[in-house]
């Protein structure tokens, strides 16, 4: 992209065509760069089947391109209108009770439905077809958020397609019932025939069939996206294809996804009233910048201020839109979007912010996206730039998947928590990191960290020991390496691809009981909750051993030197300062060294930086020259902070800059301020 | 009603037939007057279809007539036999979800049901014209409780009436496309045949859709005693009609069924381990009085101690059964009963208290209530008296309707809750109140108090203003006036109807988290929680402002001088006292005095007043003289209390009262004791 | 049996053949003198309908065999094959809304299905008849937790054979009617065609419905196991059969069961992060015994250390599971069994502990398990003793499926609490009891203590009053002997049963609020919660009045000379401190001593005794000679301590214990100890 686009969601469809001069007007005003268009539009278009009515719409896109607005052109195909599921009742998901979701709000459809399928491509060839030329055509943008509100279903339909996926995967029924290990409960099948979707059972369900249909279910979402993106690759095939994803939604694994996207595209929708909330979306952002191997990406979706679907939705303070958009910026993202442009009168988001108000123009909301607008018009050579973290932090959609199964030892795992808790002492410590999946090549990282990967293969295992043996530094944490892609448990003793890379053996998960917390004692105090573990020392050391409890004495948190590398592994879930404490020192051990020494408290700081030459794969051009780079410094924090430089840098844009007034040694940035720099 | 009536529930039926004779005599010792009969006997009186056995029934009725006793008597529909659901299974109601209710409790059919109502019909019309001229007769109660346990029906008879309902309403599904905002999420319909209920959806539903489904709800439940109504109306023209309502039960707007009611009933089951029972009831009471236009209005259930159906029962401490009968009467009953005669050893409701409790007369239930009904049967001067609030708390159904829906700024409100908080502190100050819809004539109050009225049409918010500006005293509350009938935003700033009056725009809705609260300052201090809003003044001024969070030094309470009235707003939801710090100040400001100045707390002092002359409506004749004044005084604190009286005043009723003992200046009230006074 | 067995399931199928020679060796290493072979077999042993495959099975009996180790021998029912819900996709259970449950963990079949009974018994036959003779052959085990999963079905099938159940009970439909009283909301049945399951219904269902179909949901599973039981019967005649029950689960009565057993078998499986488990454990252990009249039972699934299906799974800490697995036998266990052999690496149970873990042998898990085979294997002439307790408890299932449903005085009342709440006080006082049902011979206990049984017909009542008459100590706690047998309440005062022996009439129920408690106040001072009453006295003498609250001064607890015997009444639900004062004070009254005094705090003592001659009813032969006598002592607490014998004895088994050394005067117990001695 030639700038970091700024714009949203326009649905011009509900309101009297007259309107749209005035957004227009409006839109230029706010520093409008790009919208999208026609995300709910299909029951407008095609009102009843094959009868399509694109006149409304056309007029739209030439307004907008007459204004210079380009279009991320939507495919119209994620809710579809109301004669289709009458025509066919049983496109309508089912749950695992055989309860159907019907008509009357979105995504009621079941995504193996050949019904569905077979009608969004026909709409979405007409749609090409017709817009291929378009000038105002930016991107398509498929779909919207898919499987928010229809990741399974469980109906005759998604059975028998999970039984051809089945036959894919495994060949012979003798071979899945391996894999889903069925002579346990005599569950034994004799045909494909025989085999459903884990449907409502009378007890603990099978985990393996579970864990395919999670993989099932992913796919079929995936193939109504390849579906469409066939029918554009075909028709437009220079034109930038793209889905807007959900940040750390379980349902669909983005990585898996990323090959068949051109650009990445993120929905986030920070809550007010977590003080976490920035931690989360750095999480979110480093997910999706890394799925898209470091290319900048689209934030697709963030509120201008309060979303309507929380229990309660505060507004965002003064200052944090745009503190969080940089955010984003600073992160990667070459886009900053927002749903929506005007907020609707009915409907259920009507209460959902938008960028022009009920109220209309004399808002905060429309002053400070405004600003914000002209803010980061400015700035075009900031497009194109990327970050080069040394850490990674393992992450795994089918781990995620197995992990969160019932009867396991213990129910209190959660996944995406014990993301945030290993991602968060590296946000806070100004340590940029790559989120990436086990299979990525890892060798250019200095120090990996692996969280509760209980999903692991014995390549992954034998990839992380050879990852340290050449002199990598490794953080495992507990439950981690337990059982293979099809969750058989590993034999031999916990965790097997592991023990000889930590040094150790796991006897005995010990899963705390609720509220109970243990003390650490040893070089590395604090305490632990949630979960404890027996181990026998193979090799490894005791950095800090549990202080009570059944355990007590016995190893906590170890370390093992081994080839050149060294591995760590903590048994038990640590409070964020210990983790704190523990990934500091083993940041220190491996050589990595935040950005900026002494950042203060709650001051984030990132580099992007153009790219020394182009480096391919749809990435965007660079808008700034070779090897300029870019410091970010946003302050999350209540209160200003004085940030000192280690050399003097060009302030670029933020609270205070003057580019014209040369180099600085120092930013004084207030709270919820930022600032951008150039060295 | 000639006196103040007393009785309950008869269901002889339950008994051998030789039971009745001490029923009857225990029945005189207690002073029962009236009882309710064959609210359940369908199955009885029809143990096959078309086959009538009403015998014993007319033995019933005869009996009764001979000891004096008067018959409300029931249209015996409120629960269908079970030959009706075998025969015709499609009459059982379907949740959202397609799951059936099933026969074994009661009220297991659809409103909708023509099968139902034609059935319902023909019991009613064999049933009027059998008994229409039975001297016992004195009114017919329709049905019980509708839409206690199947206020909505989303099976595919419900919808087809559904449908029709809609077409009835606009005409056209363009009309319903623009009401529903269907252009939102796709959801635009081609034709009525494709309209449902609200059925289980993926994600939020259209809130518009969700908000007429409750209203066609109301009205089919409407439409089922309506349809009986019209038989016992052709029959017995005469006869006063009446149906038991539930006391501020959402699904059943008790403003909308009054009209086709000649008098007002009521259940209400206090619940002695809620402090604030009583003040519940109160509010419940004023609702009913209020929805009759101020007609005496019959309490048709109540339980003599405990009932069975909360997950902890109490018993009615010693007096407060008579305590709370008595408040019923003092806020415009003209009769207490209750459910139910005899306590019945099997069924579902068998440790539901009844006035000849399982234990038999020995027991401090029976006494209670003897003692009660000898009470009220000496007072016969009571009934048919009326009271003359000053002070109006508006109150609507559909409001309610609309204002709990999901994906709103928060989830937290409650309007039954609001309804309790704004008239508390009318209530423990002694000040009466009616409770009304938004579309009564307001101009004879002196104070208008608007709870959280979200759904406010133009025409109301215009009759609000132009009632202070002709002098009126209004009291707003946040989150008001936002939506019109069909639940759109009326856009151009909040609450756009009621911007001019109250001298404001809120620019934000400002929702607080969970257990959040936020202290006041200014003249009126305090705190409010749930909820805050980011107001602009126009013309208003600040009576208290938010003293931190976000919104620290905004306006939080305001009033607005406009023209000869006055506006209050109140942006944020108040702790019970600062509450009652605000009513009594804006209370001040409109002359809306306490009934008696300086009523000790948990004191409750109520008048009623014999007409001046006849007004109509339905309205019972009172048997006092024209002018009489009645004061009654109940003692709901836990010690005793003195009541100064404004003038000497007749006792004629209650704790310590001697008729013939002359005029009293002070009343000793026991805790839990009443006294009734003429002046 | 012959010795105290050791062993548990063991499911080789899940393992190459070649592993099961490993796994007899280890076997015979751990002391292991009896598996369970084939529960969840079928669909291995008949792949396809009718298509028998043993071929394997038989090589593993062999294998046992040869190894000299006993075979109980499952029917393989528990779980039918997927071909079976595939042909028959009727046998599917559906719960009260009408939700299937289907194929995928367990017990997926309806228990009135005749198609699934029909297949079992086929199965059954062909299994019995092809090992009659086998050597291995020790006793059969039918089905595997009968109910666990599929305890209540409410769908069509069911509901036919519900109705033919209810011919067989009532005859006609005026019975039905009349037990179920359906004069109640118009309930009354033409003829048992329209009778259904309590389906979901729009509010509370009918109480003696739901009473009546948990009775015949216990029973359609005891015909499933008899079904099996006659095919066995006829085929191996002398062969034992058994199944092993779930602990205090409720839906299947294990006294109504157990005549159809010839040894009783337990599952119990300790949660180590509840104190009491021990207790809970000690109730379950007793209602067993009790269940087959005090014969020797087999434990028949225990776990080597955690479980894997509660929210958080401890294992069991060093030690534990030997204590717990010696409480099994010092409570008069003959076999203590595991779940499972060897651990499986894949399905629903995977990280259930097995006796051999996932990382073999080099465990402490085998450790314990080896050491304890040992142990056990060293004392045979335990075997067949048993118990002679004074005290009993009374339980009784169909109590519970009555007192725990809705509207009732409060929904606080748990029938399984209760007990336990009422068992603690003799556990912990070293006081052995019995817990047997109410209809059982009481007349050679000193002491018989009654919780919460509400339903109590005239003759339970009559008994309980000729068994104090004759001398014998009662101690009924509150909300007992309320209803009949049809859940109809006994009229003329709570409760009319036991009024006389009690001494009192309950007047009204007085259910406390969440969370609140009241004192105690006069000779047994304490505290009471939950629940309180007003109890009249006629003849017994207050113990303890209520402190506070409506009820002040009103006796509490109360004592009753009558005829020779005494009767107390708690009308509260005492603190367990309080009621171990109660039990004390009752248990001291009727003479029953603990069995040994001044017992420690927190060890367990029992005795077991070799049988002086026959007493026949299915008990084994006592390998201890005649009038030996053993006492257990069992340390739960968490320190050591010293036990002082009223007399020398023989140190036989456990800590310290050297059966060559002589009689000792005293016992050192360490934490978690166990010693066994011979007097």
């Amino acid at each position: 992209m030639a700038r970091i686009h700024f714009g949203g969601d326009y649905n011009p469809e509900h309101w009297p065509e007259k309107v749209r001069a005035e957004d227009i007007r409006l839109m230029k005003e706010a520093g409008v760069s790009m919208v999208t268009a026609g995300i709910f539009s299909w029951a407008l278009v095609e009102p009843r089947p094959g009868a399509y009515d694109f006149d409304w719409f056309g007029r739209v896109l030439d307004d907008l391109h007459g204004a210079g607005i380009r279009v991320s052109l939507a495919t119209m195909t994620a809710s579809p209108p109301p004669w289709l599921s009458e025509e066919h009742p049983e496109i309508l998901p089912q749950d695992a009770d055989g309860i159907r979701a019907w008509p009357g709000s979105r995504q009621h459809f079941c995504p193996s439905s050949p019904v569905y399928r077979e009608r969004a491509v026909r709409l979405v060839t007409e749609l090409a077809t017709r817009y291929a030329t378009h000038p105002a055509l930016d991107n398509w943008h498929i779909g919207n958020e898919y499987g928010c509100s229809n990741p399974r279903c469980y109906c005759d339909v998604s059975a028998a397609d999970f039984r051809r996926w089945l036959r894919e995967r495994y060949g012979t029924v003798e071979a899945l019932n391996t894999a889903w290990a069925t002579t346990f409960w005599s569950q034994r099948y004799g045909t494909f025939e025989q085999v459903l979707p884990p449907r409502t059972t009378p007890t603990h369900p099978n985990p393996a069939q579970v864990l395919d249909f999670a993989r099932f279910c992913d796919d079929a979402l995936l193939r109504c996206y390849l579906a469409e993106r066939e029918v554009l690759r075909r028709i437009t095939p220079d034109v930038p294809v793209t889905t807007n994803h959900m940040p750390l939604h379980k349902p669909v694994d983005p990585y898996s996804w990323a090959e068949h996207e051109d650009v990445q595209a993120l929905d986030f929708y920070q809550d007010p009233y977590d003080p976490q909330t920035h931690v989360l979306a750095g999480l979110a952002f480093d997910i999706t910048r890394s799925a898209g191997a470091g290319r900048p990406w689209m934030l697709m979706e963030q509120a201008p201020s309060a979303v309507n679907w929380r229990a309660r939705n505060s507004p965002k303070p003064p200052g944090t839109m745009r503190l969080w958009s940089w955010q984003a910026v600073a992160q990667g993202a070459d886009a900053v979007l927002y749903f929506q442009w005007r907020a609707t009168p009915g409907g259920a988001e009507k209460f959902h912010s938008a960028m022009v108000p009920h109220a209309g123009t004399d808002t905060r909301i429309f002053r400070e996206v405004s600003a914000l607008g002209r803010e980061l018009g400015a700035v075009p050579q900031l497009a194109g730039t990327r970050s080069r973290p040394e850490v990674a932090l393992l992450a795994d959609w089918h781990n995620w998947w197995a992990l969160e199964q019932g009867s396991h030892p213990s129910g209190d795992l959660d996944y995406a928590e014990t993301l945030r808790r290993h991602y968060r002492p590296l946000f806070e410590a100004g340590v940029p990191c790559d989120v990436v999946p086990p299979d990525r090549d890892l060798s250019a990282y200095r120090l990996v960290v692996v969280p509760n990967l209980y999903l692991m293969n014995a390549e992954t295992g034998a990839r992380l020991t050879e990852y340290v043996r050449a002199g990598g530094h490794l953080l495992v944490s507990y439950f981690t390496g337990i059982a293979d892609d099809h969750d058989h448990v590993h034999l031999g003793g916990y965790p097997a691809p592991l023990r000889e890379v930590l040094g150790l053996r796991v006897e005995e998960f010990w899963p705390l009981a609720e509220g109970q917390s243990l003390p650490l004692t040893g070089e590395l105090a604090g305490s632990g909750d949630l979960w404890s573990e027996a181990i026998d020392l193979e090799g490894a050391e005791a950095v800090a051993a549990f202080g009570a409890g059944e355990l007590a004495g016995r190893p906590a948190l170890t370390r093992h030197a081994y080839g050149d590398g060294v591995a760590w592994y903590a048994g038990t879930r640590l409070t964020p300062a210990a983790m704190r404490t523990l990934v500091d020192r083993v940041r220190a051990g491996a050589a990595v060294a935040p950005l900026l020494p002494g950042l203060p408290a709650g001051v984030q700081a990132t580099v992007r930086e153009a790219a020394g030459g182009s480096d391919g794969a749809g990435g965007a051009e660079a808008a700034g020259g070779p090897g300029e780079r870019f410091l970010f410094l946003l302050n999350h924090g209540a209160s200003a902070a004085t940030v000192t430089l280690p050399e003097p840098m060009h302030p670029l844009a933020g609270d205070g800059a003057d580019p014209a007034a040369g180099p600085v040694a120092a930013v004084e940035l207030p709270a919820r301020g930022v600032v951008v720099l150039q060295f």
